[in-house]
């Protein structure tokens, strides 16, 4: 099997190449990352990559004597990046964090692979683009997420015309019992731990928030094609329960599994297969009980805003995003409150609504890109109002 | 659909018959009941039967004139309900209670009718025997255990090769938190109290002391044919997860639902589709947590002795169970203490292993009537030691 991985170096790359490097059927051929370039080339020597990039020009000289005598070709740049996914291969992982993670993902459709996918960027901002690319191509768009990972697996055979309702789970990170008023003061450090998962800052803050889950719930929505009412977050501080599809006649089919990215990418590597994965299993009896609780809409209002994004779609994914890093920026750089993220968010929206067409339907790549810019910048004029 | 309910005035049959009375497709051939043919009678002018067929013989006069003008046949006895399975249906259900109900599930497979299985001794006494019967006559047998509809559920669209494990649920019964002492003196009217489902006497106590859930784990063995090291039991209080289906990519598939037998039963009568039900959808903020814990073998003998019975296969699913319904009698008539009823059963089973072919293959159901009759005696003759 021919496979590329974008955004090798990052989490899911490296629980990928894992996987990747315990298997002696892979024939890897394009691995991608950002500034790590040892290790970017230590993974590519590894799996006998084709080429490697660096997104970054500046990191080429330092890649490419980290790949010398290895037969590994070296690249950078973005459109070196992007051009790696023109490359045929059975299987690409599209684990690029952010905006950047688009393009390759939607050339790896156009060449017919079955595409991996855990950047987030890629359904919320373009969903329809994406499914019908993957449609034109006859190619495969498989979860890469625990969550939506989940909803797939329980909907292996069923009717999705049976389907009621899907309810992703959500722990609640380390704010879930924090009042409003505490809310309000939460700092940067208290944001980053995160009771189950060990990712990077960005993500991490973005659970504490559930601007993650947000995204998550427009995901389902443009991944599964269901409408905004019948997609629920449900507060699960275990994490053990990654969704539950309910079904017609009242039966909820779950996924459980430890909170191991491998679950979801083995998944997608293997599928429709599954082969053995070296996860760990789950002892309920030891876990002792699986709590769920309501999420609160006002302490969370990242998915009250997520259900008007799901209502609203078009280009509302991709304003919703950007506002929402522009936010995170804001917060890390220390010049926006926790909870004014949330209001930043809800502001750009607002006046992109009145100002632009962020309802009109996403038809390419090029839009989103503009709508991306326009909601940065909107954004970025608003935050000065609200320090 | 032509649909015939064997066993119709029982907690099964009444919720089989309120799924049947709310749909227009339906074409009733055979009702049967037992002493209940007040309700018999009701059941079948309501659906409008071909014949409504009672066990007892004393009672043909009062079921006859309860039918009187309705158009309906009556039949009474033994043999009458067991021909009634000859008549052609498309679906039928099994759920007399006890050694009983095996013959006309037996006979309804003969005529490729699609078989949902209530009946427990069918399989715990006979399964390769009605594995094979089905297979034969191209009839397919579906489970209607809340346990085993959601095993089935969870194995959708999955390849049974990759199951590495099941787990059903028990919800541990009024005592489950009783000690080893307390239980030696526990009583018919504490075994009486369940905490989630509303049943007979009978399938009460069975739930209390675990032995209905030992039935049931050999019950899995023989549908599913998964090896005994496979299989296991949970203790889950909430009775909201039925089973888990582990698969050896780390996945767990589970089933959720309210307690309500309708589950399992529409899943049956709609198979392959999924149909609305009327049954509660769950909440899970307002159930708020779902526990778990490992099912005591000391205190609950009966999941041991099951484990033994997966082993052994042969007759000792039969004799097991014969001396299970003894021991039952004997408990319900105040002549066996709690505890000693799965005494009883391993001191049968012991009894039997030496002068028995009790471990040889089930290949007809003659031999396991005999095994039944032969463990009864035992069983009634080794209880006169332990009184």
């Amino acid at each position: 099997m021919r496979v590329s991985v974008f955004g090798a170096t990052g989490s899911i790359g490296e629980s990928t190449f894992d996987l990747l490097a315990r298997r002696d059927d892979i024939q890897a051929v394009a691995l991608t990352g950002g500034r790590n370039v040892a290790r970017l080339a230590e993974q590519a020597r590894s799996l006998g990559a084709e080429i490697a990039v660096t997104a970054h020009d500046d990191c080429y000289a330092a890649l490419k004597e980290a790949l010398a005598g290895s037969g590994v070709e070296a690249a950078a740049g973005t459109q070196a990046l992007i051009d790696a996914a023109d490359r045929p291969a059975d299987w690409v992982m599209s684990a690029i964090v952010g905006a950047a993670g688009l393009a390759p993902g939607f050339r790896a459709l156009a060449q017919g692979a079955t595409l991996a996918l855990a950047n987030k960027e890629s359904l919320v901002t373009a969903g329809p683009l994406m499914m019908a690319e993957a449609a034109r191509h006859d190619a495969r768009i498989l979860p890469v997420d625990s969550e939506h990972s989940a909803v797939f697996q329980a909907l292996v055979g069923e009717d999705t015309g049976a389907v009621e309702r899907v309810i992703i789970t959500a722990s609640g990170g380390p704010f879930r019992d924090w009042s409003l008023e505490r809310l309000e003061h939460a700092t940067l450090a208290e944001a980053m731990t995160h009771p189950n998962w060990s990712m990077g800052q960005r993500i991490t803050i973005d659970s504490a928030s559930l601007f993650n889950k947000a995204l998550e719930l427009i995901e389902t929505r443009e991944f599964f094609g269901f409408e905004p009412d019948q997609i629920e977050a449900v507060i699960h501080p275990q994490s053990i329960i990654h969704a539950l599809v309910g079904f017609r006649d009242g039966a909820l089919m779950a996924h459980l599994g430890a909170p191991d990215m491998r679950h979801a990418i083995g998944y997608a590597l293997n599928w429709p297969d599954r082969a053995k994965l070296p996860v760990a299993r789950l002892d309920l009896a030891a876990i002792g009980a699986l709590q769920f609780e309501a999420p609160d809409p006002v302490r969370f209002p990242a998915l009250r805003l997520a259900r008007a994004v799901m209502e609203m779609r078009g280009h509302a994914g991709a304003a919703f995003n950007a506002a929402k890093e522009v936010a995170l920026d804001e917060f890390i750089a220390g010049r926006l409150r926790y909870l004014d993220m949330a209001r930043l968010v809800e502001r750009t929206i607002d006046q992109l609504l009145t100002d632009s067409c962020l309802t009109a339907p996403v038809t390419t790549l090029e839009t989103v890109q503009a709508m991306d810019q326009m909601a940065r910048e909107a954004a970025r004029t608003l935050v000065l109002r609200m320090a």
